[in-house]
């Protein structure tokens, strides 16, 4: 079996970890592993199937003899180094959003558009997580007919704003248990026991630039130029996983029995759907696994051809590290 | 001035308590007050005004004499007292679900369809807390053109299931801290880090009883019985304040400049809407209050006449206790 020399551009973030992790579990074809970081995390020390790596400074040099860099790094470090990784002959795998909405660029969800990994010239764009989640739960709707427009309306984790965020808010819980304060550092407000409408940056229209993305990502992912999507993205209280409340308006009226049994069939998601049992898909039971869960499937109220449809997907790996390993999967095929 | 005997049917409960403060604050003309509930609270005592009451058990004579009856309590509670109630010569307030969809009642948002209460038999129904919020925030936009649907996603407090919720929330997070595990009692599901997309128990089409109430209680305030709601409703780990994400879809097209200029002005909001400086509606800015923020107005992308919004509000204050006592000062005018 053919093996990969394979490095991991910001091997040291949340999303960083989680691609070694991932690359482990899916037993990649690992020839090499080059674990590469900013200065001030050079000589780190982590694990790899039981092997104990160093991570090395990220330099213009590092991508020699290369075939797949993952990148979970920044969207500067991304850009500063693309074309020394293209140069170097590997393909990046890039998680920044550097190069998502550039055209000759493939922005790749392996369930949905595996065939764009194809024109790759060098670089491959992994989408914004919520993006990931939401169009992983509803793409299986188009076969049935051509998605129009959808409103979504996001709860997302901490862990969304990497590894501090989580921590910030255990760091809140635990200063109002003792009645100390507690200055945010990652969020723009005190995260516990609250909910924040901003991720991101402002945006076009007062819309942040995390909500553009689903619009724009989705149109590029699912083929469908002429999506509309409004959606409002919300920072919540919870450690991992993303969850959307999303409704979709397709051009002929899908009934919520063939939407059940698309979904149920589509490759990437769970169908958890049974209200008078209490079975609806939650964070606390998709973190640490790759599956999207879908539920609360139900007409849309308010239009003659829309699905109101629940769905949640732990966001560091689906949304992040395990899409990205997917495309590099895809390339060994 | 004239004054009145009121009492407070189910005084012991997070709403009834919050009834009897809201009294105190908004001087309402109280010229006795007589706290009721269940058995088992008798002989509590609870200070009114510097003064120690008494909490007596409801029975079916404890309404003679009095002008109006606020209700706090079960629906089944409502129902057995309010024949009684109604026989004492008093005016029932009441904030359970049990008369809100009867069309002998009316169902009052005092700052929309305050006129309803003329019209009352001895019941006047106090609306669900999340459909108070949000028609709040959104009726000014029926006076520039009339509002035909909704997509709301809701994100609700602990505090909406009771004094217990909160506690609930608090208890699973000092679990949490110590390592140990905790068994839900209020929520079907662990509430602190995580989201539960349902609220009520099930209704029609796989929505939730609470899900349903956003068109059919949002129908009968605003006068709007053809107003289509898409409602999706989700437990979050806030401890007060309920949030909602909606997009209001309006018969001709209302600019978001002339959306703000409506909401800015509309009775019980206050515009928090800047973007740039990160200022929107949150929970923990909301709580202990009466007035709904409305914030992060855009245009809604999907279609042409809508608006996306978001709004927070107190609901055990303006979405239960507050819009109760407002209606009984309508009463007294």
């Amino acid at each position: 079996m053919k093996t990969y020399n394979v490095a991991i551009l910001g091997a040291t973030g949340a999303v960083g970890r989680e691609m070694l992790k991932v690359l482990g579990e899916r037993n990649f074809p690992v020839k090499s592993l080059k674990l590469l970081a900013s200065k001030r995390s050079a000589g780190m020390k982590i694990a790899f199937r039981g092997e104990e790596l160093t991570v090395e400074e990220a330099t213009h040099d590092s991508f020699k003899g290369m075939d797949i860099v993952l990148g979970a790094a920044s969207n500067a470090l991304a850009k500063e180094m693309a074309p020394y990784i293209v140069e170097a002959g590997a393909v990046f795998v890039d998680n920044s959003s550097a190069f998502r909405m550039d055209p000759e660029i493939p922005l790749v969800v392996p369930e949905i558009n595996p065939e764009d990994v194809k024109w790759n010239k060098g670089i491959i764009a992994n989408p914004n997580c919520s993006t990931i989640i939401t169009v992983t739960a509803v793409n299986a709707l188009n076969a049935l007919s051509p998605i129009t427009a959808m409103i979504a309306s996001t709860y997302q984790a901490t862990s969304g704003a990497g590894a501090a965020g989580p921590v910030e808010l255990e760091n809140e819980v635990n200063a109002i248990a003792k009645g100390e304060s507690y200055a945010p550092q990652v969020f723009p407000y005190q995260i516990a026991y609250n909910v924040i409408p901003y991720i991101g940056s402002p945006s076009v229209d007062d819309y942040t630039t995390e909500e553009m993305k689903m619009q724009n990502e989705g149109r590029k992912i699912m083929h469908l130029p002429d999506l509309k999507v409004t959606c409002t993205c919300v920072r919540v209280p919870v450690m991992r996983s993303h969850s959307i409340s999303v409704t979709v308006r397709t051009e002929k009226k899908i009934s919520v029995e063939d939407a059940k049994k698309a979904i149920a069939a589509a490759p990437g998601c769970v169908l958890v759907d049974d209200l008078a049992n209490k079975k609806f898909p939650m964070p606390l039971d998709t973190s640490d696994q790759d599956l999207v869960f879908v539920g609360r499937i139900r007409d849309d109220l308010t239009c003659d051809n829309g699905l109101a449809i629940w769905c949640c997907g732990d966001q560091v790996r689906k949304g992040a590290a395990t899409n990205a390993v997917q495309i590099a999967e895809l390339l060994t095929k």
